[in-house]
């Protein structure tokens, strides 16, 4: 097992991994950026090292800083979070080449599935149903129009390099395909280095189902279940859930050994999510996969009790996957609600500042992963997401009971400072998340009627 | 069901128990003294009420000062937490009179059962085994040293109004039996207004393992297995786990059936806790019922996912148990450690004050029931319970790494505060205790090698 692992990432995730990484008896090391000095898992952390100014893309993203951070200090792995450079072939690469353990996915893998349509190719041959849409990257804003008038409006277009639910645009008729296609390239040139895009069918009422995989290297995959996350914000989850409300055990299970034989024809190994769109009719279709642990990893952990870092980590090292299939057995339901530092009243804006009072949920069956504290001043370079609060309970409605109330008692005041709780409060009281028959128009809904 | 219930206790128990009563829709009332303005309890509930000085004789034990409470704001339930009146059949039976639900059970099955040689006799009839000894109240000091005689030494005299660990003294040969008879008496005067007391045999290497219970008003009673509660100092616990270490399933299933059919006979309706002795050759005894939700029901909740101050809430509603015994499937293992404000390295002598930084663990699998916040004066008038550190894993070894990185993570820190949480971190990493082959010797044995 390794001995020292340098978290190469900031926020909650940091923290998290962290945690998991001392109760596994391994040395943590922070890395950190000029603006992230009294952040909480640079307190946390046995070592610290600055890596670079508030700039991400000369701290967080700066694959030589990171990688010399590691030696300098004598880590054995490196753990990157999501974001950043977690899905960053390159840094995979270069870790290995320097001798130290990349948790996650062979580079090759990285850079097969990173590139979405090179991903869409792969799966249709591992057998999954795709979306109406361009197997390839389009050649040409005529070739766009032709397959979108081909497979019929709405499409979305979407960037090869893309994910995450960033560098896409939902388009409704043919004459804002051009334009669309055209501010979509300029996007992913800017987002990602990498301008390529691809076009496919939009299904607006389709719900967003995931599936977790665990696959190690010696050959053995298996899934965890599946999470619902359709309740979006400009692509962006606000709500995730295990299980899935109201999928029928077959479904999720048709959808789980999809995954897994994907896992396997793509070679990975590590954590992995494979996302999928169901629309109204029970038919699903593979959008992408991501390649890390993501931020909604915790309602898997909830139900069925693994802790998916810990098996990363483990994996990582070489050691086979302890777990089998028949041996995932979840129980009770699960929910998240990402706690951003936003202004909802204006249209989501950053409102990040100084935490005078910081005071999060407890209680039996709930869990908070932040990285805020009292007296924290959450800087304004980075992300909004302040907390992830994430509840269990034996079945969904005393889920939303037990988050209303842990979202009711968080605490969070400080000069400028807003955050999503009380939104995220009107999406769990609407009917239609409540009955669990909502798909991901329910943000746009819901914003709708909070405008009227 | 209920509108609106106050809450007869203080510290992390009544927070613990607002909490549930929110995610419930229920409305809450504190009820605090003087000493306790500033308890964490009063700023959560709606309304909070005085009811009297810093003593608990005139506030939380005061019975009339509690009901006019409860009259007064109007609440239609109590919930009178552990300690205090909780297992108080008088103020369980003012409640009823005065038309408030008592959230525990009837007065005459606490009296029942408070009567701990009461309890002996109503239990060895529903088939208990008992330990040797008397089997009713002693009549004289005479009578102390026939019966002693007779079972053999060491002995240890019980106050029959006892119970919790409070009122017992172990005597080890017939020259220490009379004056320990005459302590016990006075003392038991004293902490309970009844000298009655009682001698059976004391086991010094037994473990001390309990079985949660609960029935309803509707004849129905279950069993939620057992907990170890083994680590104890002068019988007040400090570590308990879920299930008990080591156990065979049917032993559990016995002692569990043994439970019910005894709650049964006892017409008990509630959450309620029947403590065994278990000798190392596998036999167990009766030992007594805790008529109240206990202390360390957390580890409970964690492996079974049931909710038990909810069912408390619902059973005293009138509700059937929404449970059948083959619902209850426990899943992994809880451990729970109780953190005082106590100085390990002078006797455990108290050691409240103002809590200058207080930061409890967090991550997976961690929940940390407690009163405490930053900024926070621990009164030094009550017991000395900060928080209640709860982890949960798959297996015990992980649980065990979880629980030590927990209390690592613990900052308290204030002028004269010290806690408890180094010295469990040492009862973690004693190898008896590892191995789950440790009985309520084991923490004599760690304070004299600390002192050697």
């Amino acid at each position: 097992m390794f001995e020292k692992v340098l978290v190469a990432n900031r926020g909650e995730i940091a923290l998290r991994v962290a945690r998991t990484c001392r109760e596994m008896g391994i040395r943590v090391v922070a890395v950190h950026s000029t603006a992230d000095e009294d952040s909480a898992v640079v307190a946390y952390a046995g070592e610290a090292v600055r890596i670079g100014p508030a700039a991400a893309k000369r701290s967080y993203l700066d694959i030589a800083a990171v990688v010399e951070a590691a030696l300098r200090v004598g880590a054995d792995a490196v753990h990157p979070g999501y974001g950043f450079l977690s899905e960053d072939a390159d840094f995979a690469e270069v870790c290995r080449d320097h001798g130290l353990a990349f948790i996650g996915p062979p580079p090759e893998v990285i850079a097969r599935l990173g590139d979405k349509t090179a991903a869409r190719e792969l799966m249709a041959r591992a057998g999954m149903a795709m979306l109406p849409g361009s197997l390839h990257a389009l050649r040409s804003a005529e070739e766009a129009r032709r397959v979108a008038d081909d497979i019929g409006y709405p499409v979305i277009i979407k960037a090869a390099a893309g994910g995450g639910g960033k560098g896409m645009r939902v388009v409704h008729d043919a004459a804002a395909l051009i334009p669309a296609y055209h501010e979509t390239r300029a996007g992913a040139q800017a987002l990602f280095g990498d301008s390529r895009v691809y076009v496919e069918r939009y299904l607006p009422d389709a719900r967003h189902v995931e599936i977790q995989v665990l696959a190690d290297g010696h050959g053995t995959a298996i899934h965890l279940g599946a999470r619902d996350c359709s309740v979006q914000r400009r692509h962006q989850k606000l709500v995730e859930e295990s299980p899935a409300p109201g999928l029928p055990a077959d479904l999720v299970e048709r959808m789980g050994r999809a995954a897994v034989r994907g896992a396997l024809t793509a070679g990975y190994v590590g954590a992995g999510t494979f996302e999928f769109l169901l629309a109204p009719d029970g038919e699903f279709y593979f959008m992408e996969v991501n390649c890390r642990i993501q931020v909604e990893h915790p309602v898997t952990e909830m139900v069925t009790g693994v802790d998916l870092v810990r098996e990363q980590v483990r994996i990582a090292a070489g050691e086979p996957l302890a777990l089998r299939e028949h041996d995932v057995r979840p129980r009770g339901v699960s929910v998240e609600c990402r706690v951003n530092v936003e202004d909802p009243d204006r249209d989501f804006a950053p409102a990040p500042g100084l935490l005078a009072e910081f005071v999060p949920p407890g209680g039996p069956f709930v869990r908070v992963d932040t990285h805020g504290y009292p007296g924290y001043r959450v800087p304004a370079f980075y992300d909004s997401l302040l907390a992830k609060v994430v509840v269990w309970a034996p079945d969904r409605e005393q889920a939303l009971d037990r988050m209303d109330r842990a979202l009711a008692d968080f605490r969070v005041r400080g000069p400028g400072v807003h955050t999503t709780a009380g939104f995220l409060r009107d999406v769990l009281r609407d009917p239609a998340f409540r009955s669990g028959e909502h798909s991901t128009a329910i943000v746009d809904r819901l914003l709708a009627q909070r405008a009227a």
